[in-house]
């Protein structure tokens, strides 16, 4: 599959699709691929070429792996495109510098021992292909199937080529041996249980991925101890104490959850640390500055030419910048909040007292029908209307905006999923109803997703290959029995992406993952003093998620494009509030359990105080996250300092040179004087 | 008062004291006081020597303040000693860099332009002092008033005098100028209200103080907004709208409170910038990397060799010895609160219940006279013992141990202050007496507190005035009628340092300013709804005890020595319990107020219920401050880098030589694969 020339092997990482012509030879010179193909070729990429049954694939390779070492070695081309994107790395000397060919030496090297990470090499692939430009200096024609395309000068090929249809897509390539090595040391290893190989993770998929996977480890990991405490209070009688087992398992679950939630901060950071992903600001709040560079920065580039004089003047308009960004953010969850009151809230209500109102089992799972058919309606309606609200927000990063579509969509789920929930526990005391409604959940959520999961990338998979076989068979050719699909790549192009289920344009499949994970969290926790064999349930569930989901990405999708975050973002945030919300219904359940009489009377004033206390107590909490800890122009301040000094270094120390730091430095102090 | 010579005005800024001594002209070259003073001259520093009442004096002096520019200069001496100390400053390029002398025109000047800090100064010249040594390799022998002393080579000068008790004390002084500009512009400036010179407070007292000062005038500026709303609530009667008043006050205070706190971080964060000095972790935990080396982290040196290379193996040892510190501290933590519920709750209750059954007024005197007495004896022991535990806990720096000392006696003040007010309002639902009793204790507090500070410093003083007067006297002399102390390095050694009631190894009089701010903020959050207008009491106490204090620090008290911090430190934790605590207590007076006849019953279950999850709720966002969100082996390794990278930057760009850059990365290189 991989070209062995001699002792090295070469790893295609990115393929192009193309639609397959009916070639004449006698135009091969300005026929649009060929002419790709030489400038790929020219600009120093291996390419191979892929014939499938309906398109044609360029493979484009720019890393080689020695038989001997076995470790990834990129060839000078990704070299250089890195140095051209000035991509920052950290170095020996424990900083983050722009790469530089001449001191590629100086960089520390990926876990396993490669220079460039998959998301480095990724961005580079980009700017490989899309900076492909004319630079004849003239109009150059190029020809595909008879029509006639016209490349200008400084015009991106692969761009123009996209924009007329040409190119259908580009995707990055699984890497064969690497795939398989994966596929059998984790998607396939049941035996390991928690344990994953996350380094090879990290280097195959990118941060992100590795992150959660090793998240859903750790969490899966510490579950089993409250699963099995579960298991305990759900099965043995303690006779006279029975009275305290659940108030216990309460607190405990507790104590767990918080402590959980802090070693996880540790493990990620441990994990930064181990990857050489420099953050600057602790893990909590670490994608901020991760891979950054100045000009990324939200802030319109005339505010940013005059910092680092420290003047009131000039922090100004970036505290005006930083509040009118802030408000928009903030108008905008109050829409969101507010939406979700009036809206969703009436309308689960709704469906949850009909429920209970109506008697017929007929009736009822007909409703629920409807119910559902309306619910992934609404969720997609909400998806759209959170990326309509995102992009008008201003946010740092892509990922920034996708912790804003994270918050708001959970909101609308958070409802969908436990509102009925609590309506049936607090209004009707109804128990059995409760743990029967959380084992369903529990294991068909479980089954659900897991068969969805496989069956719709399966069956989306099935309908692509018999699209191409149709289209083969509608253009002729000798139609004996079956036609099979031989290219590899052409496989993993009709294979589907690893794509979240609404918005898309912001998430990856990971939302959808992380979004289960977190209702599940929610719905133990929750719920835990009602429903104590919930944990068990759990644990189980996830054990056999975390090779789901590994097969998943390993076989039936294609490879994800890599993303820039290191931590799961947003989603600490919620778990957070779920653990907080837990205490509450917790309470409430323990309430409910323990007054089944209604004896224990809540009157309404002691209520109405009650209520405006947790009310306080969770604003008091949700304020300190929701201020930034520091003005936006400190940390412009910063980032502009320790960029610029990084460009002076990395000049200095990487070309060795003996600058004249005083002649540099001189200048600029005279100039602060005369300001 | 200063030596004017020509152009320049000389800095004295340390003083050292010795006796007076019958001088013997003969023995002058051997007399110690001479040497020392040679030795002083040789090493390039300024030393005039003044003669008091009983005392000598040796002012020493490396800063000189040309007349022209204002600006002051330090001499070669203190650059160089800077130097020697590789004193970390901010430099032009955006990193700390050690000082080096050829490259001081790189590092930044402080924003009253001079090159150094009083704080670094004051480090410079305890180097220069200590660092005098006997570089002759005999003994010499030094004599004192026929005393004999033998100074034995590589021995410190002062250190020796020290131990022999001839240098009584080193302490810093006031420069008369900026001191007399100080008492202008700020101290006695009573119509700024809440505006003062931060800038110029930082660069005279340090910025301990600076942040101190800044973060009281902040205080009080937002105090003036509840100051006004607790006085409309007191006087303005609104008819049937009455009762939501008290209710919407509560609500008010608490989100005003808690935006306060966020805002003091981003302000801290902004003066930190302004001050160029950076903190690696934001300004939360800003001073935990303040000015710190990697020697001074408290690991062992032999775990600090081997890290940079990311094998778990090495890891290990840091974190066992991460645990063994937090348990350490954990224990003593706990010991400390079980004291505190198990000693002194009792202790207070008691004297509370006795203080509601006795009727005569007599008695109550007398037993709040002895209350008082032994809970100053109280405070004195428990201050001891937080003092003795923490010498067991490893702290990474001096203000880690001085935070650690703040929260445990925080502890025992918070029982003495409130506890007795809660038993009053609780159980007695006597809200008359507890508004007589926080408008004591708050105009009392205020005037007893200022009296004390004033009359205490004064009278130490007079007393020591009086004794030097005695001495003097004693000594003979032609006494005629009163004698003055004319010089004024002895009047500024006559006043009391600024040093805290308890923990004075640890803190210094910012302790019980700080402990007095908390207290005060604690009484009139906890009690805002039975007494709304102690914020306007509060307001006014603390617009004038922004100048009672910096009278305090510039006149009647010694110029105290610098200290490295840089924010508030534990008293931000502080007052964020406070605001959680305050939520509780307003909500149970809310109660008591609109529960008069005890109609709304809390059964036990409920009450245990709703107790239980206040625990959590405290316990969840407690564990979340309390366990570290990074490992120390990430940190420790961070800091190393960091700190390698900046001797190898510093070198390469201060001395502007054309290293070889690459021979020095490629043996650590094979190294590493050997490894």
């Amino acid at each position: 599959m991989n070209a062995n020339n001699g002792e090295e092997r070469i790893v295609h990482e990115v393929a192009l699709v193309l639609p397959k012509r009916t070639r004449k030879e006698e135009e091969e010179e300005e026929d649009c691929v060929e002419v790709l193909v030489t400038e790929l070729k020219k600009r120093g990429m291996v390419v191979d070429r892929d014939v499938g049954l309906a398109d044609e694939f360029l493979k484009v390779a720019c890393l080689v792996v020695p038989r001997i070492r076995q470790v990834a070695a990129p060839l000078e081309t990704l070299e250089s495109a890195a140095a051209e994107l000035h991509i920052r790395k950290p170095t020996r000397l424990g900083m983050d510098l722009p790469f530089e060919v001449q001191g590629s030496e100086a960089f520390i090297q990926q876990p396993d021992g490669s220079l460039f990470s998959w998301f480095e090499r990724f961005r580079c692939y980009q700017h490989l292909l899309y900076g492909i430009v004319n630079c004849y200096g003239h109009d150059v024609t190029l020809k595909l199937d008879g029509r006639e395309l016209c490349w200008a000068p400084e015009e991106s090929l692969v761009r123009k080529l996209e924009s007329e249809g040409v190119i259908k897509q580009m995707f990055p390539l699984h890497d064969e041996l690497k795939r398989k090595e994966l596929l059998r040391t984790w998607a396939l290893n049941w035996w390991n249980f928690t344990n994953q190989p996350i380094d090879k993770i990290y280097s195959y998929f990118g941060a992100k991925i590795g992150v959660y996977f090793s998240f859903l480890g750790m969490y899966t990991q510490w579950l089993l101890f409250p699963a099995l405490l579960g298991f305990i209070v759900q099965m043995v009688n303690f006779g006279s104490l029975q009275y305290l087992v659940l108030p216990s398992f309460f607190v405990i679950t507790t104590l767990w959850a918080a402590l959980f939630l802090q070693f996880w901060k540790r493990k990620n950071a441990a994990l930064l640390a181990r990857w050489q992903i420099n953050c600057l600001v602790g893990p909590s709040q670490g994608y901020r500055f991760l891979g950054m560079e100045w000009s990324s920065l939200p802030f319109p580039k005339e505010l940013t030419k005059n910092l680092g004089n420290e003047k009131f003047k000039e922090k100004e308009p970036y505290q005006r910048y930083e509040w009118f960004a802030y408000r928009k953010r903030f108008s905008n969850d109050v829409f969101v909040i507010i939406s979700i009151i009036c809206f969703q809230l009436p309308f689960e209500l709704a469906y949850a007292h009909t429920y209970e109102m109506i008697t017929s089992n007929i009736i009822k799972f007909v409703l629920t029908a409807v119910y559902l058919l309306i619910i992934q309606y609404l969720t997609r309606l909400g998806g759209k209307v959170a990326v309509k609200l995102i992009n008008r927000e201003i946010n740092e990063s892509v990922e920034y905006r996708a912790n804003s579509l994270i918050y708001k969509v959970f909101g609308l789920y958070f409802m969908q999923t436990y509102i009925g929930i609590f309506y049936h526990v607090l209004l009707h005391r109804n128990f059995t109803t409760l743990r029967q409604v959380l084992l369903l959940r529990l294991i068909i959520s479980q089954v659900f997703w897991t068969f969805m999961d496989g069956s719709l990338s399966y069956l989306k998979y099935s309908y692509r290959k018999f699209r191409a076989r149709k289209k083969k068979r509608s253009e002729g050719g000798p139609s004996t029995g079956k036609i099979q699909i031989a290219s590899r790549v052409e496989k993993e192009y009709l294979k589907p992406t690893y794509s979240a289920s609404i918005g898309v344009e912001l998430e990856d499949g990971l939302f959808d993952d992380s979004l289960k994970l977190a209702l599940q969290f929610g719905m133990i926790m929750m719920f835990a003093c009602a429903f104590p064999l919930a944990f068990s349930l759990a644990a189980v569930s996830n054990i056999m998620d975390i090779r789901t989901t590994a097969l998943k990405l390993l076989v039936t999708l294609q490879r994800p494009s890599p993303r820039a975050a290191a931590t799961i973002g947003a989603w600490l945030n919620i778990w957070q509030f779920l653990v907080v919300m837990s205490i509450c219904t917790n309470s409430a359940l323990l309430v409910c359990l323990y007054d089944k009489e209604g004896k224990w009377k809540m009157e309404p004033g002691l209520a109405a105080i009650l209520i405006l206390e947790h009310v306080l107590l969770l604003l008091k909490f949700g304020l300190s996250r929701l201020v930034p800890e520091e003005p936006a122009w400190v940390r412009a301040n910063r980032v502009k300092n320790v960029t610029q000094a990084q460009d002076v270094y990395s000049k200095q120390l990487l070309r060795s040179s003996s600058s004249e730091f005083a002649s540099m430095v001189k200048p600029e102090q005279e100039q602060q004087k005369e300001d």
